[in-house]
């Protein structure tokens, strides 16, 4: 490739720009960014781009566009490139959720032009270029949407191009996507910032300072609730109905929960409590997370 | 001191007995272990203690006494100790909730012999002796329970152990402790143990693959929720009053964060999300966690 231009420079767009420059993948990588602070820790940093907002120019020559911004801003991109893009650019997203952007896409976007969206499972709960790092990607998976008249080609491209970032690729249509994705993303996050407002309104309602005894647990939820506030309102909005039936799932799992504890039920606590933890072995069987006690804290 | 008895000695009680020894803090550690397995694993790792089972020798010149078992185990060794148990001996637990678990100690045990009890909040999802970990206590808290007609000096000793093993004291009552660690420990772990119960539902209704895409956030969970089961259990029975009120209150406030999601109330969701990002910070200012992205895992 020659030319790509990455939309929205923070962690996601600057871990790309530096593996995509470390593995030499393309001669030039063009940057458009909105925020001024970020235009200007790209340029202290020295991330090897070139910072653009002449789409005029610069659209008709790329070989690939890569959308990083929160899903909210897609829109207002598409309409600004719109007359420039020509069918040989291949299209893709980093959007966390697919089925609702797919469609808001597909209705903007000029006709005769494709979008193939991607999904790498790989973020963090800090935000910005600083924390961008070449090996974002390496070993996660990266989900490939295939839906209906996908393009082939730009499939296979872009198929290369995450496996030479180190990702490994999946495909599947948008609809599996965000179900799948509704409970191993949306919920915990959902979860993991209900928990630490929960704690709040009880530290206000007791008055106790509840907070620095968290190292009992609720650490561990309040770092994903650190995350991106833009980026995860948009998923919530997006993956509304998804989200909604795991809510509901998990409250009715909840409540038998309760019940169980109310009543002394031994059988059904140690069952769920056994059960639980052979997810966890699966889970590191299948190396998506590092098998240290405590993530290796202490 | 010269003697102390470390009774139950997994995790927690052979972090104790390895700190204890490395900072020479007695002459003698003498263990009761009911698990043939550990017993044998306290063996082969060559932990400098004597394992024992005879009480009637060995409790009369004991200068303290720590149980480190499951708490539903503290009332069949209470009533096999309690007719060598002399005044003069400290004894504590560090049990995770203490108002029920108390009562039943003042219930069983002879009279004229004092309990204060301790809470370390340090701990891990692992289990058994060979975890343990001298360091495991080191800047951590430890809540000494301070009830009336407390023991003054057996408070003060005990106070002593706990800093010199590293710890930092707070006191405060059984009813004031099990409502600050049902929503800081309690409820967090609960929740996790219900979000992998939930996922687990959810893949065998869908007869989707998804734990293998636990890395968005699923996987934070699961570590919590791989925590000793018969602990846990323990756990949720003596503390179920207070656990079953912020369970309550999380629902209420699950409930009004997915009616959030469906009017697409954007002020309030970037309220709740900026919010706990403050929190967040609090955390790590706290010293409670580590301020590493990803908790440093890759």
């Amino acid at each position: 490739m020659k030319n790509i231009l990455i939309i929205g420079c923070g962690l996601i767009g600057s871990s790309l720009l530096r593996v995509i420059a470390q593995k030499k993948m393309c001669k030039k990588i063009f940057v458009y960014e909105k925020s001024k602070a970020n235009i200007l820790k790209i340029k202290t940093l020295k991330l090897p781009c070139v910072v653009t907002t002449d789409f005029k120019n610069v659209i008709p020559k790329l070989d690939m566009i890569i959308f990083c911004t929160p899903m909210s801003e897609y829109e207002k991109i598409i309409l600004k490139i719109n007359k420039y893009l020509t069918s040989k650019t291949i299209i893709t997203d980093v959007g966390s959720s697919k089925e609702i952007s797919l469609a808001l896409i597909k209705k903007k976007l000029k006709k005769s032009i494709s979008w193939t969206s991607s999904h790498p499972i790989a973020g963090s709960e800090v935000s910005g270029p600083e924390y961008g790092d070449s090996n974002l990607f390496l070993g996660k998976w990266c989900i490939l949407i295939k839906e209906k008249n996908f393009n082939k080609k730009h499939l296979i491209v872009l198929s290369k191009f995450w496996k030479k970032i180190g990702s490994k690729i999946v495909t599947m249509d948008s609809k599996k996507h965000d179900a799948v994705f509704s409970m191993t993303s949306h919920l915990p996050h959902l979860i993991a910032y209900n928990l630490v407002k929960t704690a709040t309104d009880f530290e206000k309602q007791k008055k106790y300072d509840l907070v620095k005894f968290s190292a009992g647990g609720l650490r561990d939820f309040s770092r994903i609730a650190a995350s991106n506030e833009i980026m995860w309102r948009d998923i919530f909005f997006n993956n509304q109905k998804n989200i909604s039936k795991v809510i509901d799932l998990f409250i009715k799992n909840l409540r038998l929960f309760k019940k169980d504890i109310q009543s002394k039920n031994n059988k059904s606590i140690i069952k769920k409590l056994v059960d639980t933890k052979k997810v966890r072995k699966k889970i590191i069987r299948l190396k998506q997370d590092i098998n240290k006690p405590d993530f290796g804290r202490s």
